[in-house]
């Protein structure tokens, strides 16, 4: 799907220094792009290969001050303004709506106007479908699943009894959203179910990356609020809410009832206790470990990087060694008294 | 499905404060309760609520000494009654026994009476499932497996050839077991495949959460004992055995032909090495590191929970000079010595 | 199977000590064998249970210098020459070629000679599939998927569209490759998806465990290359690259654009950031946390083995007084030197 750059700068409200008949199709990177695809400039360090690009042409910033043989589209934003010229160029592929004849779909099921059903979906009782929705092959939707308008439910997805998902939400092959949360109660040394009698709601704009697991709640609904972007293998367990346009990277652990606030990003990796709040704009970085409320926003830590393995183990004998060494000190204090 | 409060108590063992012939029709919060519903106190936490509650009846230690003007039903253990209340006004949606039109089920399968076997199904040769068995839209047995009776294989499931699975099982969509363990051979710095010939048993009464994965054993088989709790995206490896009514929580990994103990508690995140031996009875904190086994019964943890990232950056710094530390204080106790 | 010893160590260019003309059917443990199995010992720690062994041959390392009445297989390497006799021994159950009815596949697909395509599976237009490959019960192949000769795609596995796979390669039930990487760029506050329009490509012999996850580049491929040995519930983000013949165990998670060498050897648990370099051969010790590149090959480690949970709170205690503790330490060395 060919563009010129006076067509591409318009969409993404910039503007064309070099020739705005010049036609791409498609995007690259500074690298690797060819004269017939458009590449961006967002982070600094990439920089020098402006001079060098085959680009046909390079997103920039407004006032970049570079002399560039290459035709530029200048923007506020190069990245924003990148993912929306993308998304014009490389359009998903079409859907053919309808039910694919090797899908099953219950008949009290509510199917809206040009949703697509793809091959060995299962559909039971009770579900409603928006709008414009994609379920594709392979998914199953237990009773009285919601899913909203210009949805995309990659292959392979299930979707437990009575979930709510909002409109423009993606989610990815594998996810598991509504299994129940792990709650358990011990009867003299025996373990018995407790019952997972609430749901999940996801909000709208939500992405989930592909194997994530998001469990009901136990008695109220676990949530997931507007914009949230989940990566892949995270686990949120039963009653976790997470707040509006939080992002959470891969292989991440919530445990039950915790609440994470808005705008938060939180690191590939991290742990996060149960029953506690994690306030608005925390940062962690990945691998954290996170045991107790962080009650003001900034960006939190930990873990110990890797280094050569013997140091390693010294180090962690020394880290033994602490309180005796915290003792020594102290005797050394108290001769230098006397 | 309404109850009364004498037919609750009855159910749990326990004694009616208030009026007997009061009817609930299922269960929820102390905060969120309304007057049709059953709520409970376990967690002295919440002990401030009952006095504001709207249910219509609250489940109690016996002899809680409050005066309340709710309905109360006094019982040993009220997190273990409410669990019995929960599955009694919430049954588990109907299955219609039979074989879905849209499931495959191999001729040489042998499936028990008022067995349900969900859409798109795929069930191979030799398979046996006993009686009152759920298995749910999109699950992939293959040859040989065997189900128990009165198991829930939830959607999308995947039991590998000669996989067993005992009686009253529950597994979450996504699950995996019985997939080849990680097994590989260096031949002259080529990894080539150590065929998997073992397979995986799973006791009665263990429950699985969503995505879990259990690998087959390389020879002889790996094994989950009665009464096993397992979390969401847990990996257990070849030859584990884990023994009877151990819980795990989430995202938890352990390594191969390790044998976790008895009546064990495992927190979320915990990675537990190779070949070692945990006791029956021990419990992890949430992300522990298990390098070496563990002989007796007790609490072990590890990690450093998350700190603000400036000071998480210079602990790392005094950790790194920890052996350098404690030389300068062997030298000041030589330089007193002295 | 049955085969005579002589065959077997034909096979695998071994020697027999005792009767070449004895007949097993299987592999076994030293200590679970039967007379009509044969086992093998390469790890020294198993050398006493050669003397009580019921196998009815053992595979040893040549000139091992014990007196034993059971028949040996002497070879160069006694666990590699285990492989291919399991791999003899232990063939594949057979699969039926050809597409099964319940299949579902586009015309425009290509499928070679000898195919078996298992039950409930959907294949979309222009996907192609090598000679003598196998696609179990439950998969999708999305548009465009590329599938090389003498695959084995087990249950319920997604490949995303345009995803290029080698010859014999194993993906294991679960797995999700090409789904979208995590893209997103913060749009005033609000974060938008940023089209991945790359691919994944996975080179010859490469092996992937149950619910790994492999994400689709953002612009140019991720790509795993020959001779990659990936364990379960790993998690790939976009264009990480993995070096031939590396192996990683379970739980891994490796973080965008991050490129791992050739023959590395990465422990279960770890995490690795993104945008950083992994050197040619690096082992990594299990639950390391990787946050700069390692230019050099050798052992690296991080974490710190759990102990039990008293010790555990006072070190931690300890370890956020360091600097407080350094204080003192040079406080100490100005006093003496005063």
């Amino acid at each position: 799907m060919s563009r010129t750059l006076a067509q591409i700068a318009q969409y993404v409200n910039g503007q064309v220094v070099g020739d705005p008949d010049y036609l791409v199709h498609s995007v690259g990177t500074l690298t690797q792009a060819g004269p017939e695809q458009i590449s961006f400039l967002a982070n600094k360090k990439y920089r020098k290969f402006l001079h060098t690009t085959r680009a046909g042409a390079v997103i920039v910033t407004t006032g970049l001050g570079e002399d560039l043989s290459c035709n530029l589209i200048e923007v506020a934003d190069p990245y924003v303004a990148y993912a929306r010229i993308a998304a014009m160029l490389h359009p998903e592929p079409f859907k053919q709506p309808g039910i694919h004849p090797s899908a099953w779909v219950h008949p009290d099921a509510e199917i809206a106007d040009n949703v697509s059903i793809g091959p060995q979906v299962s559909i039971e009782a009770g579900v409603k479908i928006g709008r414009d929705s994609v379920i594709a092959a392979g998914c199953v939707l237990e009773a009285n699943v919601k899913v909203g308008q210009d949805c995309r439910i990659k292959p392979n997805v299930t979707l437990c009894h009575e979930v709510m998902i909002g409109d423009r939400v993606i989610i990815h092959p594998g996810v598991v959203i509504g299994a129940d949360g792990f709650g358990i109660a011990n009867d003299n040394g025996q373990w018995i179910k407790v019952p997972q009698v609430g749901s999940v709601r996801i909000g709208n704009d939500v992405e989930i990356g592909a194997n994530t697991t998001i469990d009901r709640g136990a008695i109220d609904d676990t949530a997931i609020a507007d914009g949230v972007k989940l990566d892949n293998q995270i686990q949120i367990a039963h009653n976790v809410i997470i707040g509006e346009h939080t992002v959470i990277a891969g292989c991440v652990g919530i445990a039950g009832s915790t609440r994470v606030g808005r705008h938060c990003a939180i690191g590939g990796g991290t742990g996060i206790a149960g029953h506690i709040e994690i306030a608005d704009g925390v940062q962690l970085t990945g691998m954290s470990m996170v045991t107790k409320s962080i009650t003001e926003s900034g960006v939190f830590s930990s873990g110990i990087p890797a280094e050569p393995a013997k140091q390693w183990h010294k180090n962690v004998i020394r880290y033994r060694q602490m309180d005796k060494l915290t003792e020594r000190v102290k005797q050394l204090e108290n001769q230098l008294k006397d």
